[in-house]
């Protein structure tokens, strides 16, 4: 009896603890949002195998918990109000690395993929669009069903929009928009504006931010047409270590260079 | 007489010192190219306005003051080895600034131009070919004219390459390179092969290090095609302070990660 009481009051305190620090983030996200806020976050999410290695674990176990990661900062992206979150999940050369490893991370995004469409009611709820970014022929059949899934049931809704770039990179998305604007016009000049238009990233606006963790700079082929004036970041930390501190400090120092990033948006021709 | 002697003495002194620097430079480079040495370097020459404004001069002067912050890096490259170096030296969005501004940078430009055509012997014997890259027509007449006289007069040396980015912006340069691949091939599919063929900067190979000083991290809509495994560099020195252990540091935090970014090169399709 007397330990039942003591667990029940003990979860009594990890609940109202777990209340006050969630009160105490919507009140910072507040705050912050003062300035102006990025409508566009994207992310590299490099480090997940580096830190399943710093702490003995499995590759398949870094993965995951890189995934853990993401959910939590979506869930901040989504309080502070981030409209669009684009994320780097697999790269065509990423085909390349070992079988095993790519069949896990492929049944990851199918696990993932079919746990969301299961949760259907949340995420509609939530108001989450999903759209899967890249060439998707790539996919296996079962990966890209349930991926064109998601995008259909999801479809009607627009508070926040999770763009997940698999099967891409950024020189096959401009090679595949050439082509596109080339069948469109036999004649004409080919203008910056429809090549635009048939990027796989034509849905959302340019990010604001492209973060790449784990201290590397490089774009590895990311999204390269629409970051020429994104805030470029490389924080230390591996994925799997990206938390509430790390997304306040990105979106001061975007607070900070905002109204010259404005000036310096790309102009159409 | 007496003055006369002490001046050539302090001459002599300074003489002996510079050649003294120089040849300690010379052996830091040996010791350096030990390891790989990058190829291509690419600069965004950011922050000679800043420069002007931190030490009270015109911007005119901060634009010279970069000038010659280049020649002096251009001399150590040339030393270490590194055959390509590409700057950003006008991009089409600078046309928006003030129309003074614009004449002023246009017309150093000229100046320069006119000044390496009279040092043609000089250029030559170290074997410099310069290489002007964007959009060409967008410059007034004298300058393009000069620009195409300097591409005629150096292109058979083959030593050193220097290319100068003028009235450029990557996402131009890729609308350009989609719409030469499309009258290229009226029917087949465009692959990134076709493009990459037809870029502006097809004459060199991509650059191993994008600098960008003064401490900004952003592309600014230059080579985001050539840069998707580069090492991305940020210092935080404005262009014109630029030196020596700025360039040395660079080429060891290249060598640190050579080896990675050897295998990330981009694959053609």
């Amino acid at each position: 009896m007397e330990s039942k009481s003591k667990s029940n009051s003990n979860s009594i305190v990890v609940r109202l603890f777990g209340s006050w620090v969630s009160y105490m983030r919507r009140c910072l996200f507040r705050v912050i949002s003062v300035g102006p806020v990025p409508s566009h976050l994207a992310f590299i999410l490099d480090g997940n195998r580096r830190y399943a290695r710093k702490w003995g674990l499995g590759e398949g176990m870094g993965h995951r918990a890189g995934f853990l990661s993401l959910m939590t900062l979506m869930k901040y992206c989504y309080e502070l109000g981030v409209k669009y979150i684009t994320i780097y999940a697999f790269s065509i050369d990423n085909f390349k690395r070992k079988p095993d490893e790519v069949q896990g991370v492929m049944d990851l995004m199918l696990e993932k993929i079919e746990g969301l469409l299961k949760e259907e009611r949340i995420v509609n709820q939530y108001g989450v669009r999903v759209e899967f970014v890249g060439n998707l022929k790539l996919l296996s059949d079962p990966v890209r069903n349930a991926a064109e899934k998601a995008m259909r049931v999801t479809a009607h809704n627009s508070r926040a929009i999770l763009l997940i770039a698999v099967a891409y990179t950024s020189t096959d998305e401009i090679a595949h928009a050439a082509h596109q604007s080339c069948l469109d016009k036999n004649e004409g000049v080919i203008r910056l504006a429809d090549v635009e238009r048939h990027m796989y990233m034509g849905v959302a606006p340019d990010p604001d931010i492209l973060v790449r963790t784990s201290g590397e700079t490089r774009l590895s082929n990311f999204l390269l047409w629409q970051t020429s004036s994104s805030l470029l970041s490389s924080p230390k930390a591996l994925w799997p270590e990206m938390g509430l501190r790390h997304l306040v400090w990105l979106v001061l120092n975007f607070q900070r260079v905002q109204p010259y990033l404005e000036t310096k948006k790309k102009k159409l021709l």
